[in-house]
């Protein structure tokens, strides 16, 4: 980001058979990047075609957004993958999307984990290594989307993937310019006017205030919109209403 | 098939997990062209990859083997599926075995559906379409292999696909010239001399002998020999030795 | 039901991991029996256990609705499963959920099929024999709900199985007193006090308004509120008041 | 045990629709307690109602062996379960069980943890807990079958369940009395005879003899015998003949 671009992304496709889930047809009118998730923690295979078509129809890049086989955990809970097994894995699903993606006339621009797999692969080397495998394999030109100082975009720029870190427009961070982790009180942010503000900081200044007031240095590549809120929507409207507000360009790092 | 020339297609892919079913390894050296498992009825991600490695390898042509979302069912148990989630199913499917072959150096050259949606298609005409479509969507060039005179090689052949008909080796045949129900006496034979002779006369004269002594006309684009029985690459082994002492020569159909 | 008391039914535990559907909270406070998902096709274990408890908090009568083996579908999917799994499958999730409703203070107190399973057992004499053999088989004391002059409800009482027959509150009926297909128009009442009086009528003088005008003789056991739509606490409301009103009593057929 | 009668213990029912495991008709015949899969690591229900009902022919007690929810991975791949929803599962999984048991004229007489869940409860307490707690609520006299010192069979005492102890036949032993780790050279034995050897000592002299060659205190009240490996039923056959010809008799603890 250059202070007045900046790449707003959410997850997307996550509805499964009769269960709905998010409003993706008004997020798809804010991002500039839609992680669809690609079957395996959600979206059933007419729910992500849909999803792409609707992406390509609104301009929004697509990535793929992988997760564990766990339908029942929605992906959110960490399973113990062997990393052979979670690169067949990651490529099942990124083929699968992929495909569904060209029939709707785009194609999958970059790979983004999600729940545990997300957090995971900030510290378990040996799945991140297994999902930068994957892209690798499948088309090394495909960015990796995840949380700056991960093991998943070191390891990735080690292999010369390109990295894309992000940071999250209503969740606190330490002093340190980490995450506060959701148990903590107070960890996550649901006042839309705060978290627009907090959005136009960071892209603006690259900074963002600590829980405990200090300033801290954050310079993201592209800005984390949370979708399954009840809330979600307002909220990204918000951010996005402030964006365009302060001439602050809403596109795509691809 | 000139006569000279057979193609032979087996089912490959379908272990899953701990289980381990069929001789993908004994039938890669017989086959030329491999119906690999998608996922849905069968074969998880490790097993799909490895076994396109494997054909790859072998320099057997990768075709995908969709099927009905039914793992407890192995995709043997009609479903009425609705036909565009049929399509999403397909693509999904076919997506995600198609980035799997093209990992392992090789690609989906045609596809051929499995089980209770195999046998659906030959009359059900709006599962049949939903195939067709599929196909048309995602690659108009894939062939789509399937029973003579079935819905789905005519929709396919109506919407401009390449179609491939094939016989089978262990089948008994009517003398209309259609498949004996497995439910009848005798409607699979288990002699593999018995079948690898009755593949050679296939091949070579085009004709078959029927449970009730007619000799029938049969003149298939490629032989299907079964690979999930005990004695199926013993069945195949002779089938393919037949075919190689009479100089016939065992290639894909792509 | 002698004009005077009226069991009224509605699904429930039809939420999956993270994806919420149905108002439990507010069906419960006015049905008087609860078809409670049993996990094959709805309903993971802890939405199972917690609705189990509020129904017995509620002194709502559970029920095991169970289904066809397909999350993706709803169960809403017909499936040409063999009887004898079919058999299994159902002592399966009866099963599972009676032990559910015993360590919530309950238990399963009847069976009612769900979605397609539900539609198919109006005339499929297999199925409807494979559900009948799973009851006998556990209890066969257990009271099997279904559509009257079903398959089912034949087959079970044939073999000594208590019935009980159920009319839809906001469903149009023919003039001979079957249910107006989904697929037509005005098959469905949406008006909350439509509904309300329809089902009145039903109770009190055991006849109801076919969709052509005539009026026609429906003697439930049980009325059926539907609870997957975004009104449908509001209607079940509105039917339960207008009983209320009329002093009929609400009480399950157990 | 007393030295003169020992439990032996082995896996059951965990075929899944086409895919088959096991020998459990030969295993039936050697040991006196089947830890019968529940459906989420493996077994679907036609398959476990058949093995509770040859188990119940053969005078075989059946036991839970409940798992992760994870097919794919065959439960031998840790989740982090949140332990209320893990206390649903094992919940859901013995109802089930035990329903199909009763229907084959037995019932459920304990509960063994399967896979990564057995291997996570020797230290992972609340989901250790978590399994206890499921116990304690479905029927307290239910004893709970698991490893020495382990965190499940404490908590299990601690809260008043009877606990069984298991040895395993065919496993390395260190000096401290603990298993080698599969993952090390030697940690399984594969020679009936040595096996079989070992398993008498264990029995009639309470020792092992550990990878290091000391002799260990081994004192436990049922052995384990792996059901999976290809010469499983060869060495189960092996043990059992041996103990029968010691003459001790092999019976269930319950």
């Amino acid at each position: 980001m250059n202070g007045r671009i900046v790449d707003l992304n959410a997850d997307m496709g996550e509805s499964f058979g009769r269960w709905q889930l998010g409003d993706d047809a008004a997020l798809l009118r804010i991002v500039s990047s839609a992680n669809v998730a690609c079957g395996f923690h959600a979206g059933d295979p007419s729910v992500l075609l849909s999803t792409c078509r609707s992406a390509a129809a609104n301009g929004v890049v697509i990535g793929a957004q992988v997760g564990y086989r766990d339908l029942a955990g929605f992906g959110r809970r960490f399973m113990d993958v062997d990393p052979d097994e979670l690169t067949a894995d990651v490529l099942y699903q990124l083929s699968a999307l992929d495909g569904l993606a060209r029939v709707a006339g785009s194609k999958v621009r970059y790979l983004k984990p999600h729940g545990a797999l997300y957090n995971a692969v900030v510290t378990h080397e040996s799945q991140a290594a297994a999902i930068v495998t994957a892209i690798t394999k499948y088309d090394a030109s495909l960015p990796v989307l995840g949380l700056p100082d991960s093991a998943l975009l070191r390891i990735a720029a080690e292999q010369g993937l390109r990295t894309v870190a992000e940071a999250f427009a209503d969740r606190a961070y330490t002093a340190e310019g980490t995450l506060v982790s959701r148990r903590e009180p107070e960890s996550v942010l649901f006042d839309p006017h705060a978290v627009a503000e907090r959005v136009l900081r960071i892209v603006t200044a690259g900074e963002v205030v600590a829980i405990t007031g200090e300033t801290v240095s954050v310079r993201p590549d592209s800005i984390c919109l949370h979708s399954d809120t009840a809330d979600a929507a307002l909220i990204a409207a918000a951010v996005r209403s402030r964006l365009d507000d302060s001439d602050i360009r809403v596109r795509s790092f691809v």
